[in-house]
């Protein structure tokens, strides 16, 4: 199976503003998710990027792998939904093609898709 | 220069309602693409793709290329933005890293610029 990769805004600073000391919510989206995922080796990497350039919808997280679409994931807190873009990247993982079934997305997921790109390669659709 | 493809979605149906009939806002953003691009060989290819994921924002195309960041860019109106995106996708064939200069991108696309992904075998940033 391909791995994917998650990829982690750190500089969101998410929906709701956060006390002026602590880390920005972004971090704290990445440090939930790591939890997440613990020591668990299910082909899943993650990488923090400063700016998805999603602000508008932030907290941020991309899904992407060789091959594959890629998807931006918005609207992310990082108490609530760190489970459900893990959930949604296994998916992206084990499809050949990074499409998740529509039905089988978390909820919040289907909700707060910003957008997706074709993989490299990609064959044009008329 | 590693070419850039320009992927523009062919099923936006645009921020104004469309005559009932004739073709998508989408489509016609796709030809007035084609129509600025030319017969010009500039390393820019061009792939309809049904559905980008940006319907709340379309029209919406991307930009991408090997071992660069691809950009996704919405509110695209196929009068109005076609030699915008243009503009923006050879800035984004000349750079290495596809990170065009903010200044220098087109202000419609600074404006609209829906996300952002770095390219695989992106390195950390904390």
């Amino acid at each position: 199976m391909t791995p994917s990769t998650l990829y982690v805004c750190v500089t969101c600073r998410g929906a709701t503003p956060a006390a002026a000391e602590g880390p920005r919510a972004g971090v704290r989206l990445l440090e939930a998710i790591e939890r997440q995922l613990g020591e668990a080796d299910d082909g899943l990497a993650v990488t923090p990027v400063e700016c998805l350039s999603n602000c508008q919808r932030g907290c941020s997280a991309a899904v992407a792998a060789a091959g594959k679409w890629t998807y931006v994931i918005g609207d992310l807190d990082p108490d609530r939904h760190a489970g459900d873009i893990v959930d949604f990247a296994r998916l992206h993982r084990a499809h050949e093609l990074g499409l998740p079934v529509w039905r089988e997305r978390p909820a919040h997921i289907r909700k707060s898709t910003i957008a997706r790109v074709p993989p490299m390669k990609f064959e044009e659709q008329r």
